[in-house]
């Protein structure tokens, strides 16, 4: 790599660093944002949005030279791309580049634009982290929503075969039951269900009530668990790394315990070397 | 136990153990399930939907000769069924191999069909996990779902005394009240109740909010309280065992203490021999 | 005290100890209060109905009779009316003596036979710390309620000045909107309520998001802190008393540890004594 | 500064630490502004009121004392402005002695004498030390809120694009479709939003089913996650300060443990120097 292009990329990595700068790149782009929601559907006529609109194609344009430094960068093109972030962060600043605007493909060119939100997640390294986090517990979410769903689907069976006449909209299939369960299991309107069902079925409302007992008491439990698992996790690699915190002063204290059992030894063989 | 038979149940062991079968096992089963959810009542008539019927009585067939093979294994049929998960297997595979299909108990014989979903949770290791965790947590929740029903009880009986009046459908006796506070406690249309009972009794409010706070304030604080103790005893146990964490530090520390007390215990021992 | 009467007291307390016994008293306590609630405008007439009367009226006179034993065990009447459960029991006991049944005040009659549920909470000791816990954390949860209340009375205020006009039964006055208030922090048909205020006021979505945010975002992070923090203290107090867990091991370290410092100090006495 | 204004200063000090005086004070504010919230608009006759009114100025002119005090007391002007609770004691009190009862402007000096209530914050430390509590975990919640609102910014673009004909008060541009998934994610009436949208995209259901995960996912894991994040580090930031609880102990511990290595080093010297 030559000299210049090298200042060139610190140059970049410096601005980039830089807090003001960030918090100044994250304002247009929420700002932008903000702007396409509020006036979706009218005339775009004023002055600031129009100053804004330029604006949003020069960061675009600083991001497609900061992705294209980075890719120049690397090694080789290969290498670039075996991160998954470099992969998001390429796809989105291409994606807002095609050129979709005052033709027929206006809504498609307004989701392209949508998804520039996206930038902010791989641009603060804070969501990142966030991020990393929910999808590190993601799966053992996979055997808690395996667990719900087997619950689910056979309380659905149970009241499409029971509630199938009183309410075919609510209880005609198991997949439409499951739905109408799910709804239950957000309390939206639960009873309207339920008092419907008791007209037939007097007792039915011991369906309902171990229903939600059981999935409120299921995910609850679980949701928890999960999320107390993983952060504990987290919080003691960090105090350890730290050498902050119960983990970090255990770490350290084990150290001392060492160091003394060092001192012992020591002072052992020079008293018999003495002799 | 002759040597083929013990090859044949290797074979089994490795089969069942292999992550690539297990997976197709839970797709199959899975799949299946949602088959029987969304065709509830249509015709079956397509060739992959029984490609699958074929498949999912292989996979039964499967599991019959897996607990077959278990069972012969088993010094005596009694230890077998000391362990709950081999009593549940049996019970579901045996129960989804009586032939109810084209007869008029069509109904009961696709709810058999529907329970067979149950063998993911004594398939899938991790599930057996969650349940274990969630059955030992009920011992205490017993005692939470006690203090909630004497809160639930009082309240039912003062808001049928008082509120019999005004809505018979939601106050009529303490049972139907019982009903019509769960309803509250889960926020569902509380204020309709409310606004009712209020037009009589215009001080009403205060039994609702102090119902709302007192099982909203119970119910957290207790669910929180279960969930947080079951688990934390269960990490720190688990801790020990792996020798991580701060616990499995501590209990590396502890020995090692005890380790620099021998030392010096032999330092002094070697310092009177000497004399 | 006299011997026979020592010996009265020891039976009952043995008695009382029996957990068969116990779960009968229990179970006997809620099947009445099941009955009066399931049956409460109806005619009496079964024979089990009658029979399970008796043996309330029963356990009701072994509580009597157990009060006034435990009574005469004390000292000094004073000093058992110390004790706060005491003075429950007897207050329940003593209310459930009077006879109102047949008479004019039924209604009375049936409120008081209701609150009989309350001593299965002096009856269980389980619930009793329940119970203790949740006293225990009613000074903080004092401060948060305190919170809550400006929060809710700074918003009602607002919002009485501002949508007085728009639902006067929603916004009349600060009590009124409190009360409004306290139904959106419940998620209670909240967006009724905003859009009909919305019409006149477009940017009123702001005044119901800021206080859902507010209230949902104090609430949690109280409710939680809260328990944790009580529960945290509890459960290290209980690992040191067992001596198990991370406390407990940290307590059986240190005592390591000073024997270990004792350990040298006595070697480097017998080395010093020795020259 | 003179000796009788430090006389005076000391008085004041004392009179305000005095817990009766506080709760006294706290009594009055509450009273008074529950009387406001209860009596908005109706005639103020009643000689307790009249009682309760002259109180109330009573006690704003024994805070406007007080703050005079406590700026006299300090060295510049300036130095008391720095204290942030300084400057809100000062403007609310400097706003209730504005006098616009009996005006024109009735509503304005109502919703200032409301926000008197806010004085209970700075007068109890209890509530400061809550409120700094929340204020601290603020800046992580940012991150969470920015999180959140790309979701929903991403959901809310893809709402309006697909639902606008469904319903355009529901679905019109993105800023009234975010307000809908607001609504959605508190589960008020959102099956009728979707049923809605059902009848022209059946399938529709996976829209809202995924958008509830993630919100309701992401929401709880980071708010308990922040939460109990604040919670333990300044728990043990209060054990290490208290020297109670494990991170005191373990800190005990690694003075033990230091001490120890300081007399086998003693011994070490002592050893060596005799021969």
């Amino acid at each position: 790599m030559s000299e210049p292009f090298i200042t060139w990329q610190a140059r970049f990595e410096r601005l980039r660093a830089n807090k003001l700068f960030e918090a100044c790149v994250i304002a247009i782009i929420l700002v932008s944002a903000l702007l396409i929601g509020a006036k979706t559907y009218e005339e775009q006529t004023s002055r600031f949005e129009q100053a804004l609109y330029y604006f949003d194609w020069a960061v675009t344009l600083f991001f497609l030279v900061e992705i294209l430094i980075r890719l120049a960068a690397e090694r080789s093109i290969k290498d670039f791309f075996k991160n998954g972030w470099n992969v998001f962060d390429t796809v989105i600043v291409v994606a807002s580049l095609i050129p979709l605007d005052d033709s027929e493909m206006v809504l498609l060119a307004r989701l392209l634009r949508v998804f520039r939100v996206l930038r902010l997640v791989s641009l603060i390294p804070e969501l990142r982290i966030l991020l990393a986090a929910l999808i590190k517990s993601i799966p053992r979410m996979g055997y808690v929503a395996l667990l719900m769903f087997i619950i689910f689907y056979i309380y659905a069976a149970l009241g499409s075969f029971l509630f199938h006449e009183v309410d075919p909209f609510l209880w005609d299939n198991i997949s439409v039951a499951m739905l109408t369960l799910f709804r239950i299991a957000t309390f939206e309107d639960w009873t309207d269900v339920m008092y419907a069902t008791q007209e037939l079925y007097a007792w039915s409302w011991i369906y309902y009530l171990t229903f939600i007992f059981l999935t409120a008491f299921i995910f609850l439990n679980m949701m928890i668990g999960i999320v107390l698992d993983v952060m504990q996790k987290e919080s003691v690699q960090m105090e350890i790394e730290n050498g902050t915190g119960e983990a970090g002063e255990l770490h350290a204290l084990r150290r001392d315990v060492r160091a003394l059992s060092e001192q012992i030894t020591r002072l052992e063989e020079g008293l018999y070397r003495d002799r």
